[in-house]
């Protein structure tokens, strides 16, 4: 089962345009254009819009309509590119999503306003769909910042500490990313006014889902098509990151094999040339393997999660595109 | 009347105390370290913390009790932080209440996240004294968030454009500086759960207070006590700031007189020896009398709004306090 190749994706993507029509229109109008541009310039991009699909899949399975909760869906993917912005003015990147991230098409400055003003522009959306509940819906909404920010810190401690547990690691990307997923899920189900049990399952599911998401993300990076996934195959090792896939090589590597993995560390990253000398590596220690183990675990725990969700197309939707995200390639 | 020679200034501080109270203790605890270390650093500046007092007293005038709204008031003083930390990376500023900037003491990447935690952590605050209106009052903070961007968008504009206008000059301070004060007069007002009517009165005593505070501030640079101050006298002369002295003297000004104003603008800033010749220029256009006209102008509207608010000790700090802003020298 692929991402474009069933039924469900047509909700996604019938669902996911009607995201963009409030993503598009939100901002027109808007003054002064020296903050609103780039604004616009940051929500133009292609992304996957998987969080605010997952905002609607999950209010739908407690019973929810798609239609009501279209504000929130944006405000989730408005909150993530937020967090896209100042991550990559954080970590220096040039391109994302194929084109040229907001700090290298305006100015850093811009690009820290901008991602400011995101912010609350995701608060204001996410009011308009919050009727009930309010209180618990934006300590939701705020908690996922929270723990994006101290994710986000926590990754730029790894970056310069030469020791990093696979246990610390999954600390960092649950907070990281993870996190925000969960909290999508969270949401759409109290927006909704679903049960303390149902926003347990959504928990799960989300928390799961987020987990896997990531460790496919740092395989990718090693198995990944080039022109699919948007960017090129090895960077992280490039840029000395320490993934999922680095970090299982340690715990497994001896003598010769551990000598490679620490020179990266202790060069803070490889050269374009040695990619394919640790891609070798990685298959010899069977990490690649471990990885797809390790996402399938996570796939399988969010589908179980949300087996006791009343509504049945919202529970197919989730189970669907778990399965799809593990076979995705980009 | 000066700030602290009136018995009112007793209450000030006292109540201030509590909401400091709030914010030493906030983020004991949390992690990482690297993340909640920065954050504590700049809310353990030394401000005045008017915008706090301005929640409490706006809240006391509509009938509330001070001790209600501890949490929202430091709320609007960790909102206020965020906004120091990013525009002092984005002015590359070194010093700040008489300390490094946070992105001087840490470094920027530090001080990006620190800010954007900040606003979450100001959210987290204000929701634990939002019983009623949650919706209204969460609003409120939003539409606060987005002028302060707003405003700060167009004071960079003015930074590179040749021509202001005053008018102009007036919308930015309002957005950048106003509107936060006038945010924190509504806040106080909903949380109390005041009428419509008053919610009128507590925004425009909050929006003329604030135009007046911006205009003193852009007087104190030129006729300031440093040691007061915190800074360098003629210091927005030095940064090429075009303040509303700078401004309104670009009105009055003929022919060798502007001249003089001009190369200001062209050379994007002036030498520490000439800030006493911008002075006595200053003075020969009669632009001290008229920022000090103009600060008594918005502090007779500032009071002129609280007489119809039904508690009269509410009333009467919140004369005080306009009056005390006034003859402030920091």
């Amino acid at each position: 089962m692929k991402f474009d190749d069933h039924k469900y994706s047509g909700v996604y993507k019938s669902q996911i345009q009607k995201v963009d029509v409030i993503l598009n229109s939100l901002l027109k109008n808007r003054k002064p254009k020296s903050l609103y541009e780039p604004c616009s310039y940051i929500l133009e991009g292609k992304g996957k819009r998987l969080r605010p699909f997952l905002v609607l899949v999950s209010a739908k399975s407690v019973g929810g309509s798609f239609a009501k909760y279209y504000n929130a869906a944006a405000a989730v993917e408005i909150l993530h590119n937020f967090t896209l912005v100042h991550d990559d003015i954080m970590d220096n990147s040039d391109k994302r999503r194929g084109r040229l991230t907001l700090h290298k098409k305006y100015d850093v400055n811009t690009a820290i306003l901008a991602g400011d003003n995101l912010i609350a522009l995701a608060y204001e959306c996410l009011l308009k769909d919050s009727k009930k509940n309010v209180s618990q819906v934006v300590s939701t909404f705020t908690h996922g910042i929270i723990e994006v920010c101290e994710g986000q810190s926590l990754d730029k401690d790894f970056e310069v500490r030469d020791k990093v547990s696979l246990a610390e690691y999954k600390v960092m990307i649950y907070k990281k990313t993870a996190a925000l997923a969960e909290m999508c899920c969270i949401l759409g189900g109290q927006l909704a006014g679903c049960t303390k049990k149902e926003i347990n399952a959504l928990s799960s599911y989300g928390k799961n889902l987020g987990m896997a998401f990531q460790i496919q993300d740092d395989l990718l990076d090693i198995i990944g098509d080039e022109q699919e996934f948007g960017k090129k195959i090895g960077s992280d090792l490039i840029e000395g990151k320490k993934t999922y896939l680095f970090l299982r090589a340690l715990q497994k590597a001896k003598s010769t094999d551990m000598g490679i993995l620490q020179k990266m560390v202790k060069q803070k990253g490889i050269e374009r040339s040695e990619i394919e000398n640790y891609k070798n590596l990685y298959i010899r220690l069977g990490i690649l393997k471990d990885a797809k183990k390790e996402i399938e675990h996570y796939t399988k725990l969010a589908i179980k999660s949300v087996t006791s969700l009343r509504n049945k197309e919202g529970q197919q939707l989730m189970i669907w595109l778990a399965n799809a995200l593990i076979n995705r390639n980009k």
